[in-house]
């Protein structure tokens, strides 16, 4: 955008602006949190990126920590907030298994997702309560779906639909990190559909 | 420490005095990594748990990048490399369920791990290169113990030895990170043995 265009006023009028603006900040600020962590993270960072100064910056966002939460809204606006929505056609597996492709496709989002997920462990982490509350809902949202499946004879015996469902979050986050790490030594997809093969029977 | 203390040669000599004053950066160090993450924690906040200038620190250790490899050496060299050592003795079962318990008891040392194996897929991070050798290493070796019990024919059929090992240490990894969000709501021995008995065959 050069000086003339910033001085005069869009045609599509200050609240387009402003949403434009807004979203400009979430990119920046998604990229670099997953460049450095949040804690690595500076506003300043994310200021230069847009091209804008840090107090205008706060003029959007009050603080470095709802920032914080708005990146991973966003986040979620667009993959999904981690559940798979039930659809009759497509079973679980099948829909694990889209879900781990479309994920190879966007390592910066998954870097974003891993890092700021291990660091809400810490003290007084602003996204704690955001990763413990989204733990919840898939530990349940999971366990409903392996409930349906041993109501309809195709849980493995023995096997419990929470643990299930808690086992399935975990390794799916564990090889998230080790395919980060090392992405050609590591098939995601195949670890999943592994497991989900031991837990599901054929119909 | 009093300051008479201090100002007295210690009994000991100046290399035991080192060794201690290492340690207790060491110890500091961990604190401070495990609250904060490599990235938030800076060398100051080190210095002051251990009650030294920063520039006395790094007579110890020249960087932050080295105090931290240290760190996690030192992390192994208390907790292991993560192997399980072969023992005629004790299943691999048992020898899992057994460290995942001792886990239980050491929180501080699993929420650093957990924090800076994240933080290691981030830019430049200099505790990369030790994660992915240790993925790697950890990998190779539940393989060779997969591979071991599939020669007794205690491996469930269509299990691969490979990605079953890559499976268990993802699902450590992950339901370690769920445990430290919810110690209350989580399993963490409960969901390995689970998985360990769907891919062990009994004896």
């Amino acid at each position: 955008m050069t000086t003339n265009e910033a001085s005069r006023p869009s045609r599509r009028g200050p609240y387009a602006k402003s949403t434009e603006r807004r979203q400009a900040i979430l990119v920046a600020a998604h990229a670099v949190f997953a460049a450095h962590g949040y804690r690595g993270g500076s506003l300043q960072d994310v200021a230069d990126h847009v091209g804008m100064s840090q107090t205008s910056l706060l003029h959007y966002f009050p603080s470095k920590s709802d920032l914080l939460l708005a990146v991973l809204n966003w986040r979620d606006s667009i993959t999904g907030d981690g559940t798979i929505p039930p659809d009759p056609e497509e079973t679980l597996v099948d829909a694990v298994i889209r879900q781990a492709r479309f994920n190879e496709e966007i390592p910066g989002v998954i870097e974003l997702y891993t890092v700021l997920c291990a660091e809400s462990v810490t003290d007084a982490h602003p996204g704690r309560e955001y990763f413990t509350e989204r733990f919840e809902l898939l530990r349940r949202s999971y366990a409903r779906r392996f409930r349906q499946l041993a109501e309809e004879g195709r849980l493995r015996p023995g096997v419990k639909p929470e643990a299930a469902a808690a086992s399935l979050i975990a390794l799916w986050d564990g090889i998230q990190t080790q395919w980060l790490l090392s992405p050609e030594s590591v098939d995601m997809a195949g670890c999943l559909r592994g497991y989900l093969e031991l837990v599901v029977l054929p119909e």
